[in-house]
């Protein structure tokens, strides 16, 4: 812990103009500073309590079994693929034993009977080697996640208890090389076979081969197949199937299995790519729970509509979503713990002292590049356990409505955008300010960045799961577009109920709603203290209405001028991506905020407060033009802003690698043994 | 070719507002659209042509090597670490016997003679595998420059013929454990020893040994070694001496020989770590061009300032940099010719049409991801043009006096910092716009991420080379300042020339200057068209003048408030980086601007004239913000330039796929064989 104290007075800011114009909180700020500002002291492991939440014990049982098996680490760089993938495998499968891995299923089968708890358990995976992570999140997640969610009793007993302990592997094969965000339009097709009782698995051409499907090219002896169901010479659309596709190591009758072959990273998951050729699996193959196929031929389905239908069965596999989210944030915590560190004890030029040089992290804008994206992370955090809540909550029953998934589906996929993009962004980042050091395998950026990489795109691509996003929102003022297309807002576009949606929108209502957002009036933003959460969470709502009644204004535009609806979505797609953006940076803050505030006043409370502060002007700062190009930010105001960032990091400066510490990543996970002091 | 035309009309952006409002050019090309505007066409080879310049003949060769070489592309993949070290070394060797390698070198010992050559073949060789790439930089550029530049006739007959052919390999021992930026600090010493007449090479401790050196590990028999020269008890600063480190593959006496092990990338270079016990080295090892130590021991240099000697020896070293620099901008044009020809072939959701899922590239959002990356490189291709010209001139005595060299140095230290850190992104955002397929290793994104990770790290952190800049621009105001350290403005303002400095800025004048800059007075920046290249420079221009003088006089009040230089240094901070890089991308514009301008009217100019547009119009949209602070930019204006930036993509649409066929990247480092129609 950490008891020192900012410099007082000449550790002032220098801003270019004099600070008497400077208004509300950063002047309170300086008076404060003057009156010699004493930093709090951190408690860490305080702060790991808070941090880890009511899952402390399962994060606890996962750090240890981190440790436990820390040499995967080292064997990801050393064995050759094949050796890595099934090491990996074994880790997985000996993990499963600790009841790690099992935490999301019912107990009748072997599992825990805690969805939240296996949520917290795959994020704290992530401080260790992804590619374990990514096997668990196949197996358990997508694998089991699709029997469980998707099958019924019958096929519960036959699979459940066998995957639990991973002694029977199996894949989700989904994605095909043609499609993978408009898994609608996929091309496998599964033909009902009223002779026999037996569905015909077919892939018809190279486009309809499943593709980077993990577990499916070494492992899987089963496979969770999504492809067009036929009865009757009609088309039900896009329903599962458990295939067999491997027995005794060799692919069976009418597989073609493939290997995806050296991929960036996670080259502990065997990917690989799966094609049916007349492939016969009984009829009760089919995993029935929300539509199935009578003996004879009849299709029957509770959910009327198609597309709901569709939207209601991939609904129930949002878990993944929420889970990669939660990995990609923690795994930004490995990196920030390790640069944090290292810029500790690195020192580079003299700069306050002729005989000695600086530690990196007294130098101004070294904890300008670390310390936003440190707030950052723990905003993250906090969201990432708002929606973990929300999954097990909807998903153990106890607030499972229409409104609630619809809610949690949206949550899900912006948390995930946000989260991974900023998982990239932080490992890059963190490994820059490593320099040269940061690029030796050993030091952990290596398989960091590699692992991580294609976060961003799997469980839904970034983009697309913002329009996911913004198609909610625009959907919110009416009701009756529930059982739309959820994955891509251009066929919501495209389709005839666009016109509809923007009458209902009522786009001057909506802006008559921004003035209600500024609590004190229309020019209350103007005056209010900066570091008022308030303001702050005012300044972003203001924000995301005004980007959304933009969107469906330039929408309602284009189709009132008869252009085709598709030239209209791409127009205007760029304004869409920032309004889901900025609903999410909205709920981001908020979960922050209101975490924080459960914290009982003290010393915790003020440092967490510092990086609360931290963040939310850090992103009205990335955005101010837009702010200011919306008469919501004064030119001074503005630099400001700025100003007080560079405030907050010279006083997050002493507590810094207290901050990192809170997350406690086991020593074992960040290596670096010449960057860090162990 | 394509010759499409952007629909008429219709296909006019949305803007939120009336446009009524919108300001000069943008209107015009409003007109000119609904007039019917025609693409232009692009005649692909003038194109390359046209970038080639004057190296044509020396890229076609680079080409037509990597075309022969291509199976290393996939032997990075399937080749132990030892082996592809010494495939690549094999590699570099064969090419090295086509000339490609030492273009740089005098002709009387075998070499080309043409230090422009020499830059244009290096930067050709980025399309390919990276680490021979670093290889041959390690060993032509690094050493063989070592002892080019720094050493006389003696070292020149010793060893150049020996490793222009590659008979002789060599490293470059700079770099240490604990001093990476501050190379001045090196803890390396080399003792004259009168008695022997020999130099005795002693590692203190750990943070002195040479770390990260290329070809140690495994291949080099010379190094060159950096280290403190102590003469008769005096110390005389950092000097290079050839040291013999491997003979018959074993370490030589006292030397001691680590291997670096596993990188993120470049896994063909052997890097490692170099320590010496006591190494005794003739007299005449020093590399003697601007000092020398007589047989008696007497240390004579005609530069008679220590830090102005030594800063004149690393100036010389100066083409590292700027190759690369020019590696990494050529490593994105590999990227966005693989994302462009994606995106052209890739198809996803209905949306102008049901019956046909839409191209990627005709997404609004897809064409903002790519165009301004694309229009970026052209940028920066010609201001990598414009420095490896007076790379050329210089070193080849055409204009060798200080202030070119300074300047020369300048620039190459702000290419080389944006160069890079634009590989760093385009690359990312190549990758994400390439889905799941861009994460398999053989689409190249892999090698192409991890092997161009740490060029923002070697030759120069980029913030320390941005802070370089930043010192030549405040000190340009006075010419007495030539000696200072280049190396960190922090001992610039630590030093005690800091006030005199800051005087001779002279504040005042430099604000009278900024009205100067705007060719039609003082509001004429809010009238002229936003396609008026004029306009686009004296934005430009204002804001790198505008931050220069906010940084001296921030610099000043914090110094005349008695503040601890270093303080003030660390709060400046990101002042000073932004400064530098407003002046970098002022040089970057007038490079493209005026390059571009050199072309006959026509359709190609046409062509390059969009792109130029959008690279400016980027530029400024990105810092918005700054300008709207700063009274150069109205809030409709700003949005203008947004709307504008729309317009330019859609027209670079048609022209997307000769505009990254212009690159001519050999079909064979393309690889991504389900990528792209080869």
């Amino acid at each position: 812990m950490s008891t020192e104290t900012v410099p007082p007075s000449s550790a002032e800011d220098l801003p270019a103009t004099a600070p008497a114009a400077t208004p509300g909180a950063a002047a309170d700020a300086r008076v404060e500073t003057r009156a010699g500002y004493r930093a709090p002291v951190v408690d860490v492991a305080a702060l790991t309590t808070f941090l880890d939440g009511k899952y402390a014990e399962v994060r606890g049982l996962v750090r240890r079994n981190l440790a436990d098996y820390d040499s995967i680490l080292e064997e990801a760089e050393t064995l050759s693929r094949d050796d890595f993938r099934d090491r990996v495998r074994d880790v997985v499968v000996e993990m499963a034993t600790t009841g790690q891995t099992g935490m999301g299923f019912p107990t009748e089968y072997g599992g825990g009977g805690d969805i939240g708890a296996s949520v917290a358990a795959f994020e704290t995976l992530a401080y260790g080697d992804l590619s374990v992570l990514v096997k668990v999140g196949v197996q358990f997640g997508l694998f089991g996640g699709a029997i469980l969610q998707l099958g019924t009793q019958e096929h519960h007993d036959a699979y459940l208890a066998d995957l639990i302990t991973g002694k029977l592997m199996g894949c989700f094969a989904m994605t095909e090389t043609g499609h993978g965000s408009n898994v609608q339009a996929l091309g496998t097709v599964a033909t009902y076979d009223v002779e026999t009782q037996e569905f015909v698995l077919t892939t018809h051409g190279e486009a309809a081969r499943k593709d980077y499907i993990g577990n499916a090219a070494r492992h899987a002896e089963v496979a969770v197949v999504f492809a067009q169901l036929e009865v009757g010479g009609t088309s039900e659309g896009v329903h599962a199937f458990v295939v067999p596709i491997r027995a005794g190591g060799e692919p069976c009758a009418g597989v073609h299995i493939e290997d995806d072959g050296a991929k960036m990273g996670l080259n502990g998951v065997d990917n690989g790519r799966l094609s049916f050729d007349g492939v016969r699996i009984p009829r009760t193959a089919l995993l029935n729970r929300f539509a199935d196929v009578t003996p004879a031929g009849v299709y029957e389905s509770a959910i009327e509509n198609p597309n709901k239908r569709f939207f209601t069965m991939l609904g129930t596999l949002v878990q993944g979503r929420v889970c990669v989210g939660g990995a990609g944030i923690n795994a930004s915590k490995v990196a920030l713990t390790i640069a944090t560190k290292y810029a500790l004890q690195r020192r580079q030029f003299e700069a306050t002292s002729e005989d000695e040089e600086e530690l990196l992290l007294d130098y101004g804008l070294h904890q300008r590049r670390l310390f936003p994206l440190l707030a950052r992370t723990y905003a993250l955090h906090c969201a990432q356990e708002v929606v973990a809540g929300q999954l097990h909550d909807v998903f153990s029953g106890f607030a499972d409505d229409e409104h609630a998934r619809r809610e949690l589906e949206s949550r899900a996929a912006g948390t995930k955008a946000l989260g991974t993009w900023h998982a990239t962004r932080t490992i890059q980042e963190c490994r820059e300010a490593c320099g040269g050091a940061g690029y030796l395998a050993i030091n952990r950026f290596t398989a960091l960045k590699a692992d991580t990489d294609v976060f961003t795109t799997f469980e839904g691509d970034n983009h697309v799961l913002l329009q996911l996003v913004a198609k909610g929102l625009l959907t919110d003022y009416s009701s009756e577009f529930e059982e739309m297309d959820q994955f891509g807002l251009v066929r919501f576009v495209a389709g005839m109920a666009v016109e509809t949606v923007i009458e209902k929108t009522n786009v001057h209502k909506l802006v008559e709603r921004f003035k209600d957002l500024l609590p004190g009036g229309d020019q209350w933003d103007q005056e209010a203290g900066l570091l008022d959460p308030d303001y702050q969470l005012a300044m972003l709502r203001f924000r995301e209405e005004h980007m959304l009644a933009g969107v469906a204004r330039r929408l309602k535009r284009g189709i009132d001028n008869k252009m085709n609806p598709g030239v209209v979505f791409s127009r205007v797609q760029d304004h869409v991506i920032a309004a889901a953006r900025a609903h999410v940076e909205r709920l981001v803050l908020e979960a922050f905020v209101e975490k924080v505030a459960t914290l009982p006043d003290g010393d915790l409370k003020v440092a967490l407060n510092l990086l609360c502060d931290l963040h939310a002007l850090s992103t009205i700062e990335a955005d101010r033009a837009w702010f200011m190009e919306h008469g919501r930010l004064t030119v001074q105001r503005s630099k400001s802003i700025s100003r007080e960032i560079n405030s907050l990091c010279r006083k997050i400066r002493p507590l810094a690698e207290d901050l990192v510490d809170g997350f406690d990543v086991p020593v074992e996970m960040l290596r670096s043994p010449d960057l860090i002091r162990h």
